[in-house]
């Protein structure tokens, strides 16, 4: 058995290096839930902060606790975050907003922005969030279940902006550890259940679909979708820089170059058709392969074919050897 | 309920479409082991052979059945499976094969240096295997299991050299389907159930695995796991032509150059070491992610350190600005 200080010792860790690259006296803030993930967080970023008041690069953590809304008593829930956060020494605020719609994704966006708005105002220099290894995997899982490209099956990033994800290296399981070592009580969100009738797909993969895969193919199914996830991200990275980099070469005054597109490699090509569809207009969240594959299609297998309508009241069209993208005609 | 003539009409599409850019008079092997998917497949290819004749691009159909000779009465199975295609019009040759281990991947390599033998021999044009979406997300699926990167995720080209996989497009169940309708009864092989004891890991990944996965995410997952999997075959496709390029970039008389490589995004230049681990003797197979990682670290991360072994006797090590990969002293 692993003692429960190991897991303690790996959230202080993992928190520390997160903050290492801050300036001195940074704010940053700990979004907590109350959940086991961002409990354990907020416990190793008091300590951590209150540990480095006696180094060169003190550091000030903060909680920022989210209420969606989405439940019967979930101001309750995000008061006692905040209270068990406070209960850690550190300050906490609780932000309630609107969620539009019940999708994981607008709770997400409602979230995000929320505590945009909060840094911002704090001039914090960075937001901890707690997802683990776990929250990876299941991300990774996600995207396969819905076909998706290397940036989707790339998961989340460690960094993004002010966004950090110190505890991508833990197990959940690592995050209740540490809140049982710490005599910590963390709140089980009952929509994570895959019993429960609203189970969310994420829900599902978390309780039925991992586990599954863990019982047929070993444990470490988790660490190796999060080790593939590390890799795609590489992956996605250059080949998002240089489908940038083919967009801007074959954009002219009245569109888009269709030769130079067609000798592009189509994993290039259609990045950057996908950029441009985005840069007309058409949301990013509508616009699914099949779409891209059309605007490809007149690209590659141009054979006088009509506009290809997209998401948003975008439509691409090729004539004179450009392809444009735009509104649709009424 | 969907009419059987649509499967046997996809299966015959498919080959039609695979066999299209071949010479006239072309020879095509189709590789049989007598269960349904190549079963089907032999059907398929000898129906479209036979039209042929009367086109101005006929091509001939013949079957090769490897016996492995790895499970008891497979010299049977093997001249039942020659028996079957001879009974759809195919001549049909079983050829037997010493396969060093019982790994999958030893049978795969005996397998197919077998029918590279034959068409060598009989100077065939193109080698069609029986493999079905549900293999390329299996495949994708135990990928995924060992943590690997994108070329391993993107499973099973549809063509490679002389090989061709005409049914990628078609499910398991289209290829059973495909036998019901002309009468013809396959062989089930034991070894591929799941509660065999000897099941091996792709067994249960087919046993288990992906059902576990359409009943949590819903059908489709399979399809979805192919989508993915022809996605990441384009990225792996350009960037394993960059980090080749990089790996020309790099070379010098003595060694590669440390500070162009830690100067290239790290998905390039793991591609590029891994690359050159292998030119310098290292067996593929056997040169895991984190030996990459362990060269990689001479680059980017240099503190002094000593050389890196790697599988099969070969060390990186680094002097003066240059990276060396070569038999390790002995």
């Amino acid at each position: 058995m692993s003692s429960p200080a190991r897991e303690v010792a790996a959230a202080r860790s993992a928190v520390a290096a997160t903050v290492a690259d801050l300036p001195p006296d940074a704010l940053v803030l700990v979004a907590c839930s109350g959940g086991p993930d961002s409990l354990a967080l907020a416990a190793a970023a008091a300590f951590v902060a209150q540990r480095s008041a006696r180094t060169a690069t003190p550091w000030r953590a903060q909680a920022v606790v989210v209420d969606h809304g989405l439940q019967d008593g979930s101001a309750q829930v995000a008061d006692d975050a905040a209270a068990a956060c406070r209960g850690l020494g550190l300050p906490a605020r609780v932000v309630r907003v609107q969620v539009d719609g019940r999708t994981e994704a607008a709770a997400r966006e409602a979230r995000y922005a929320a505590l945009d708005q909060v840094a911002d105002e704090l001039g914090a220099a960075a937001v901890l969030l707690g997802h683990t290894l776990d929250d990876q995997a299941e991300t990774v899982l996600l995207g396969l279940a819905r076909g998706s490209g290397a940036r989707a099956l790339a998961g989340m990033p460690a960094t993004r902006g002010r966004l950090r994800r110190p505890l991508l290296g833990l197990r959940r399981s690592d995050t209740l550890a540490v809140c049982a070592a710490l005599g910590l009580r963390p709140w089980h969100d009952p929509t994570n259940e895959g019993s429960h009738t609203d189970a969310s797909l994420r829900s599902k993969v978390r309780g039925e679909a991992l586990p599954a895969l863990e019982r047929v193919l070993g444990p470490g199914v988790a660490e190796a979708l999060a080790r593939s996830a590390a890799q795609l991200r590489d992956d996605a990275d250059v080949l998002d820089t240089l489908a940038g980099d083919l967009l801007d070469a074959v954009r002219t005054a009245d569109g888009l170059d269709v030769d130079l597109l067609r000798a592009a490699p189509r994993a290039l090509r259609t990045r950057a058709l996908r950029s441009a569809a985005i840069a007309a207009g058409c949301p990013a969240g509508a616009l699914g392969r099949a779409h891209v594959l059309a605007v490809d299609a007149l690209v590659t297998d141009w054979h006088g074919q009509g506009p290809v309508a997209l998401p948003g009241g975008i439509a691409a069209s090729r004539a004179c050897g450009r392809l444009a993208l735009g509104t649709a005609p009424a």
